[in-house]
């Protein structure tokens, strides 16, 4: 009855997992086939909240590793079913990211016995407001479950371990005037003008590029909205530049927001969103160990991720997965094939035990 | 019946003219009124098209002046019936311009010999899009019965002549850029960004005042809206700085436009709207008598009004009313009763016969 065999092969079960529609808020159908499937494992221990599912082995290893992906998608945009060519596998969720949770299925559901303990995290409404993020509100109710070493969030990465990644703000930098007909306007103070200093801040600002554990990061500051007018004959009175920070891990969000101030002294700010960077960690050995099996290559993660979660958790995170990042929304996303392939061999063998279990 | 006597004094009749309400497309019911009580009187010849009423005397003059207003209002905002104090008459419609069309009215009621020819024009829709106003479309479609020497349009002016009007032009200028992630950012270009120039020089401007026929007009240039954005996370290719040039009339259209291409040059420009000034025209004879008339005063006026259509029809022509222009279309409009008074009184003499008709 299920449309889902997680012991078929990693690329049907990605196209079984993309037919299941998920888009955020809707995940019920695809956490039921993938809690069912998990709880037929005898190595796993499953737990449900929502529609978040948590599958841990317990094999008494000293180290212990989460691997995750959220189960939701961005809406569908006539991009269902999925489609596969010789290259491809092409639909909605096949980049973003149900080929890494086929992936980490695969795993689960072929490896009884690994290297490491493992926790599998499938999560909801990674795509929308992180009220409703469930690897968010997990981490608030039930952080022991999520306790590990380091955690693998298998977000398209190009099958390269993107490390840490960049915190994110949004501020609006105000200016006020004051209204008048715009036939007189000698009467008035017009606020849009006000803003002129504030873009040309904007236009000539210099973003850091920091390097950190071996990585580059690189900062921007852009205006992401522009508002303001009252009236075609009116001087508007409030003028509003919505800013974004991305910020590299170097600095806390009360770092990146003293910077934003020093930027826009003078000027009204409003805070309307933060979120931490996360450090690449990669100092610490169970990430290092990873990046080594997985082709000892990492690239800095420019882009806010949940890895910051796991982070605020204190769980070194990495990005890993199949796909191409830049095609995530997109109608047109894909994942190639041989990524899926790919990723799923490089954790396979980085969890494989030893042979015989005894080499010295 | 008719809710409506012109015969009245000129407080009353401003009363039981903002007593029917006639919003923009809705003045059926007071051109009715109006029509009604015009045709009562043998010395005026009187037309109708839609909601416009033209009622013309005959007298054989060589003069004829255009006495106009219109009828419609801005939508009501709890401000009907009209309420009356010791000083004011307030509610939608006394001052913008219920007032004026009262004086109006009154003239052809009570005076059926006049030292020049009149025309009496009442129109619609003067308070909505040009393609609906009443004026306009007469203009186009029977130009030869607002034929004249001269025009006064009652709207509210503080009972002083405010002659000519400043032009207004509506342009977009637009900034164009390359969408990018903001995580990415150097991968786009900002279009916000990229309009912080246009602001610049926008702030950085000085309006001419120049004078003509003795009076100093004020020019403008100013954003009157301006909008950007795609997402909070994606940079902007567009932004658009809606600007509104107020012009003094020594210029035309096209110097308008010319000079507003030069102030943004190497930017991209699109116009969304223009209406021409419109020349004080003071030094033609009829207008410098009527000036005379009323006070030997006149200011210029900054805001458009319709003067420029009788302008663009070869007609000179003044604004001339009871009422503080500044109270228009606010929710506590009121004219005073001395304007009213005041004005009907000052028409009156312009328009009275040399008495016994034949003095030296």
């Amino acid at each position: 009855m299920t449309p889902l065999d997680i012991t078929t092969d990693v690329v049907t079960l990605t196209e079984q997992l993309v037919n299941i529609e998920s888009v955020s808020g809707n995940e019920d159908a695809i956490a039921d086939a993938v809690e069912s499937q998990l709880r037929a494992l005898p190595h796993l221990e499953v737990t449900r909240f929502g529609n978040n599912v948590v599958a841990r082995t317990d094999h008494g290893h000293a180290e212990r590793v989460v691997v995750a992906g959220h189960l939701d998608t961005v809406p569908v945009h006539d991009n269902l079913p999925a489609r596969r060519d010789d290259d491809n596998l092409h639909g909605l969720g096949t980049c973003d990211m149900k080929g890494g949770v086929a992936v980490a299925l695969r795993i689960a559901a072929t490896m009884p016995v690994t290297n490491r303990d493992l926790t599998f995290l499938f999560y909801e409404c990674e795509e929308v407001e992180e009220e409703r993020n469930g690897l968010k509100l997990l981490g608030e109710s039930h952080p022991e479950l999520l306790k590990a070493d380091f955690a693998i969030l298998m977000e398209p990465s190009d099958a390269v371990v993107e490390a840490g990644c960049q915190g994110t703000m949004r501020v609006d930098v105000i200016t006020r005037g004051e209204r008048a007909h715009s036939a007189r306007s000698w009467r008035g103070v017009n606020a849009i003008h006000g803003a002129a200093e504030v873009l040309a801040r904007l236009a000539a600002y210099e973003p850091r590029r920091p390097v950190i554990d071996g990585l580059e990061y690189h900062e921007g500051l852009n205006a992401v909205f522009i508002g303001g007018g009252v009236a075609g004959n009116v001087l508007p009175d409030r003028c509003t530049v919505s800013v974004n920070y991305r910020f590299a891990p170097d600095r806390s969000e009360e770092e990146a927001l003293a910077h934003v101030r020093e930027v826009f002294d003078g000027f009204e700010i409003e805070v309307s969103d933060s979120a931490p960077a996360a450090m690449p960690g990669l100092s610490v050995p169970a990430a290092a160990a990873f990046v080594e099996a997985v082709g000892g290559k990492a690239n800095p993660k420019f882009g806010w991720t949940d890895v910051a979660r796991f982070s605020a958790l204190g769980i070194p995170a990495v990005n890993f997965g199949p796909g191409d990042p830049h095609l995530a929304h997109k109608q047109e996303e894909l994942v190639p094939i041989e990524h899926l392939r790919r990723v799923e061999q490089q954790m396979r063998s980085w969890l494989e035990p030893a042979q015989g279990g005894a080499r010295a």
